[in-house]
């Protein structure tokens, strides 16, 4: 925060100063569905990864396995559009509200990542999967 | 799992070897309102805290600052009481559904952690506080 002219300015980077960046420099990214309220996805972001997402307009996580920046459906077209972002308590943690491109949020092809529910001591699936995987990252 | 006479058994510990805990032992736990669908929390379990939320029907949580297992509620009374336990696709996260005691789910006395919203690049607290902290904690 500045002051300019006896005005009080917002750089756009100040809230990035308020997260909590874990010793990894990440914190979680929660992102869900505006329209039905499912949680989608559980992802990462690092500082440049929420700057960009609040630039974009557009879900950017940190990609754990592939240790660079990942643009949400940069190849799957399954971009998630932010409505809406919140910050915890604690600050290490965000909340999207996404309108989420094709109706797919994973890899899988299910539309939530969360496709599997604890059923008498098992992990069963519950979604259907909604378009090949094949058919999505086949180029 | 075992067979026993031709019938085949899940431990009830099997689901716990599908999880993929991180380097730190830990994955990552949504806990979303059953009935409103709004996230309540952002936490995190090690293999006893799942194992425990399971037996128990409530949330339990590993507690990273305390660095000890976290019966959620165990001093608040704020119990997350379990509906449904979801597992995502790469087996790192957890959501659960849950039914949230006193309809207080953070140590702010905030329904949600999730109380602050960006706004033209400030995190803005939009809910209220439900109930004083010095109320829920002081003993």
């Amino acid at each position: 925060m500045t002051r300019n002219q006896g005005r009080t300015t917002f750089s756009s980077e100040d809230f990035l100063k308020e997260v909590c960046w874990g010793e990894d420099g990440l914190i979680a990214a929660v992102a869900q569905d505006a329209g039905t309220g499912r949680v989608l996805t559980v992802a990462w972001m690092n500082r440049e990864a929420l700057k960009q997402s609040v630039e974009r307009g557009e879900a950017v996580y940190w990609s754990r396995a592939r240790k660079r920046l990942w643009r949400k459906g940069e190849e799957s077209g399954h971009v998630q559009k932010i409505v809406e972002l919140r910050l915890d308590c604690d600050a290490d943690a965000v909340l999207l509200q996404v309108e989420q491109a094709g109706g797919i949020a994973c890899h899988t092809g299910h539309e939530r990542c969360f496709f599997r529910k604890l059923e008498n001591g098992r992990w069963v699936s519950t979604d259907p999967v909604l378009k090949d995987p094949k058919l999505i990252y086949g180029k």
